[in-house]
């Protein structure tokens, strides 16, 4: 593969991304995906493309998402969108402010002196694109030349580029985080703190709520509002959920039924429904009639149930909501018990947010878990060669072949061996990079983190450790691979 | 030196313990010293040795020592004193619980077998002490012997002993701490936070004093009570000492001149001093009338000082005082601003355990000084050997004369030149142990750290880490340097 070659595919990468966008661009255009695409402005009842002459152009998107303010942006998407946005713009304008210095001065200087020349005689490898590509880089500058203060130099610009737009940027951010716990429009988790480790009922007290209650409101006795026991109602949910199952289905049966009430026949035809297996045997019974009698019937099952798991199956851990939204934030940061391992407090999250089942897990087995998925976390950052090694394997055609000799006829074609031999290794490190966040997402819920958003960070930070040293070595090796193998 | 020579210089050291322990009974005994050795006692108005028939025993302190509650060292000496003899007691016990089995089992194990005495008759060197002190340890079992199982068991009978017994202490001691912050006697430190890094006044407010009060009172409507600013008042302490040093004169004077009262003379002698240099030269004046004008001068001069101090000299610390203990204690644990170099806040100590300059350091020159410190003690850690090296080159006589030639003549004497090989290592040693904690409490107080108690134990955990460390090598060290420099 020479430079043409390797430009060929990054224009195929290109023409693949502008396809896509004009399909975007076309499918949110129709009104009838308006739901799909602008579910936010239509939960808050605006009108989707509001203001904009919609039928005009399929692009018109991109100017409006290029004019969106901050303040419209935080209250269609949430902070969050507006702190991955401020995100964005600071990588862009890092890469724009450092191309605008380095790419005129540092080019010319690496393109104009002739160490890869020089070498490329006396070397044995025919390394076409890593001697092409190294040609502008500083691969390219003769030993001890004067063009390397040019480097030197243009290093510190890059630094103070990169180190004064983020400092901006986490001011930035910082104030938006202020300027949403600040809001007027408070929200109830901002009141609350989750509760984990809470020890066993003593003798005085009956149930775990009381004696969380007691305890909270012995400390706090003018700001403790109520808690909240977190209940093992994984045999409530399951009713709850075929409660729903069946609400669906007579909603269904009634729109059949509503919509079989033509002019012809206006008391409509009853829609009818087999008991048996799979609705293809048994006695045939009015399906409305039929699912409004489960219904009464699951909605008595499921009181019962949650009688039950309110009273006996309560677990360790509770939200403990305050009337002020200072104590409540306070509290979340303070120590509550003597011993570590007992009463351990956190901010509350929204209840979507909260991974349940996590918060009932005990200190020390948390702490555990922590050690465990660390030490996971580090052997797969340390030993970022295997995975890559492995990929390595099944990228190269020839090992393919010899790994499953029954491709063989399929290789032989001579159009789909190119193919393959191009996008193969590309098709799998894609495929690992989009396999890589969801492992680390699953190790750190694995760790006991009680918070989605708090998973999603954590994993994010080894996420990016792990990119940025992988990303480095593996196309290093992607290239030099490709090109071994096509110079063998 | 041989094993009777190394028992010998041990029975000194007992000697000497008992020789200073005899020392401190006597001295203790005597009436008019109870001032020195019992001021806490005579502080709480109690007498000292109450109960006691203290003129038949003067060794009864001991008895007395031994079968005092903890309940009253508390409330004698208070916590600290408390929690350090749980500490003597838990390290007394493991010692004891492992040596009733340890050395019983594996002394005999170890003695009863030969490898010393074989690998003596190939060896060169005649080291006779570690030899005769191997003997007694698992350096004397053969290689590959069954009674290295012996070992392994008492391995971990002594880390089950350690730890249950570590593990108790240590829920001791969280009780103890947890009595004391719950006693009905509060302190007013109870109700305070110290505030570091209160950034410059904005333009609204007139004094970093109503910046404070505004910006807590805003926080903690409720139970904000008041706040103290950290001033510079160096040179208003100056003053003080004088006025303290003239009223401690004229104290002086008036019994002097009360003294010379007697019956002969009822109207006594108005002592007087010259007012020249060192009382030598000048004018004679009447002391107690030119200490009174001297301490009024003093007092004006001081008034006048401290109001300069108040208004103009505030520092960016100050202490915040709340009407609630659980508020105060939420609040030191709490975030109280956007940025973390802003409003650091932390628990309040008493006045006399604040490290008053440390407190208005800023919070990028703590982070620097604590790399820094944490750098020279990993230093003095990893490299122990130089200090170790440089007092091994005094400790050795030989060394010392060739540095010091002008000290040969002393050496010279035969009885001298015993005593000094025998005990100068051991010397230096010591003053060596003596000096690393000074040094490590000065650096922990050069970090910023605000309260003296957290420097002492911050620099506690230095220590023992550094004497766990040197202690194993220093000591085997100076064994073999003894050895060597007897048998050479």
């Amino acid at each position: 593969m020479d430079l043409t070659s390797f430009v060929t595919s990054l224009g195929t990468y290109f023409g693949i991304f502008m396809g896509l966008m004009i399909v975007y661009a076309f499918l949110s255009w129709r009104a009838g995906n308006n739901v799909v695409y602008y579910p936010n402005k239509i939960l808050k009842g605006l009108e989707p493309l509001e203001g904009i002459n919609k039928s005009r152009n399929p692009f018109i998107w991109m100017k409006v998402a290029l004019v969106t303010s901050e303040t419209e942006v935080i209250a269609l998407s949430g902070v969050d969108t507006a702190v991955y946005f401020v995100f964005l713009s600071t990588v862009l304008s890092i890469l724009v402010l450092s191309a605008v210095i380095l790419l005129p001065v540092l080019l010319p200087v690496a393109v104009t002196d002739e160490r890869v020349v020089k070498e490329s005689l006396t070397s044995h490898y025919n390394q076409t694109v890593v001697d092409e590509l190294q040609k502008l880089t500083m691969g390219n500058i003769t030993e001890k030349s004067n063009r390397l203060w040019a480097f030197f130099v243009c290093c510190y610009w890059f630094s103070l580029v990169a180190l004064g737009l983020l400092w901006k940027a986490c001011k930035h951010v910082s104030w938006l985080r202020a300027e949403a716990l600040m809001d007027p429009n408070v929200k109830p988790e901002q009141f609350a703190v989750v509760v984990r480790d809470i020890p066993a009922v003593p003798l005085g007290e009956t149930t775990t709520e009381e004696y969380v209650h007691s305890y909270f409101e012995a400390i706090y006795p003018e700001t403790y509002y109520k808690c909240m026991i977190v209940t093992d109602n994984r045999k409530a949910n399951r009713i709850w959920e075929e409660l729903e199952g069946y609400k669906k289905q007579l909603a269904r049966a009634e729109t059949v039924f509503q919509m079989s009430k033509t002019n012809a026949k206006p008391e409509g035809t009853r829609p009818t429904i087999k008991t048996g297996l799979l609705g293809l045997c048994g006695s045939k019974v009015d399906i409305i009639q039929y699912y409004n009698d489960r219904i009464n019937e699951t909605v008595t099952k499921l009181e019962a149930e949650q009688k039950i798991t309110q009273s006996e199956k309560q677990q360790n851990a509770a939200l403990v909501f305050f009337t002020s939204r200072v104590v409540a934030a306070s509290a979340a940061q303070s120590l509550h018990a003597q011993m570590v391992d007992t009463w351990s407090v956190s901010p509350a999250a929204e209840p979507r947010q909260l991974i349940w089942h996590n918060l009932t897990i005990k200190y020390f087995e948390r702490e555990l878990r922590k050690y465990l998925v660390n030490a996971v976390v580090a052997l797969t950052i340390v030993f970022y060669m295997v995975p890559i090694s492995f990929i390595s394997a099944f990228t190269t055609l020839q090992n393919l072949v010899e790994l499953a000799p029954f491709i063989e006829p399929v290789v032989r074609i001579k159009a789909l061996r190119t193919v393959l031999e191009a996008y193969l290794p590309q098709l799998a490190l894609i495929i690992f990079f989009y396999l890589l966040p969801k492992l680390l997402l699953y190790l750190s819920k694995l760790e006991g983190i009680p918070t989605q958003s708090q998973a999603v960070r954590a994993a994010s930070i080894c996420l990016n450790t792990s990119i940025f040293q992988w990303s480095m070595c593996s196309l290093e090796l992607l290239l030099v691979e490709l090109c071994t193998e096509h110079s063998s």
